[in-house]
């Protein structure tokens, strides 16, 4: 109970391939290690969107509009309680255009059957103001 | 294993309580129901806070600077993962001068010989742009 790792845990390599995929305009990545209870939050939204089918209609409207070179996860660590795994982390990612475009993430992972699965994900800007 | 509760479950007792006296200006509520490794995010911090020494040094310099008359979980949510239980909700704080300040909201809890303690907290704006 409240073992931490950073960096080495596996749910940090599931996060990074996803982001690869992500930067080239693909959310697929992160919809293939969803949960279908998983419950999503970013600043563009109202709401809490509430599970996999809600969050792939979400997505789907975001296909190909996303685009960076690299990005860095800052200090990630995953704090692991049983099947759980929180991970972590300071973000920036650097397209064309410059940047960085810094955020801060939270991914909670449940573990079903040695597969980890994303249930919880939040994403917010690092340093921000209402809109 | 992904087993959901709304509204009932004891941590959303615990975090309307921490709330309570947050809304009074004491940030105490929460500091004594968090773990030792906990972390923390919010729109005004370049990165992550780190543990609760470093967490209780930040949350004493807003001691008596929040204010709210009431406030509203809206649509908890959490889910359990053994000893894991991860809350979600938006949330509205309405003050003095009116409101709602909106914000968005994820707090893992740990069980600790049946006591729960908080180990990640992740505010955010609800809609917000970069500072």
């Amino acid at each position: 109970m409240g073992e931490q790792l950073t960096d080495e845990h596996e749910v940090v390599a599931l996060e990074r391939a996803a982001l690869e995929r992500w930067g080239k305009g693909d959310p697929g990545g992160f919809l293939e290690i969803c949960a279908p209870d998983v419950v999503y939050f970013d600043p563009s939204l109202e709401r809490r969107i509430d599970g996999l089918a809600a969050l792939t209609r979400y997505y789907e409207g975001l296909w190909g509009t996303v685009s960076f070179e690299r990005f860095e996860l800052i200090n990630p660590q995953v704090q692991v309680v049983g099947d759980a795994a929180i991970l972590t982390f300071n973000y920036a990612s650097y397209g064309a255009a410059g940047g960085p475009s810094r955020w801060n993430c939270t991914e909670v992972f449940r573990r079903e059957a040695d597969v980890w699965r994303i249930i919880q994900t939040h994403w917010s800007y690092t340093i921000a103001k209402r809109a």
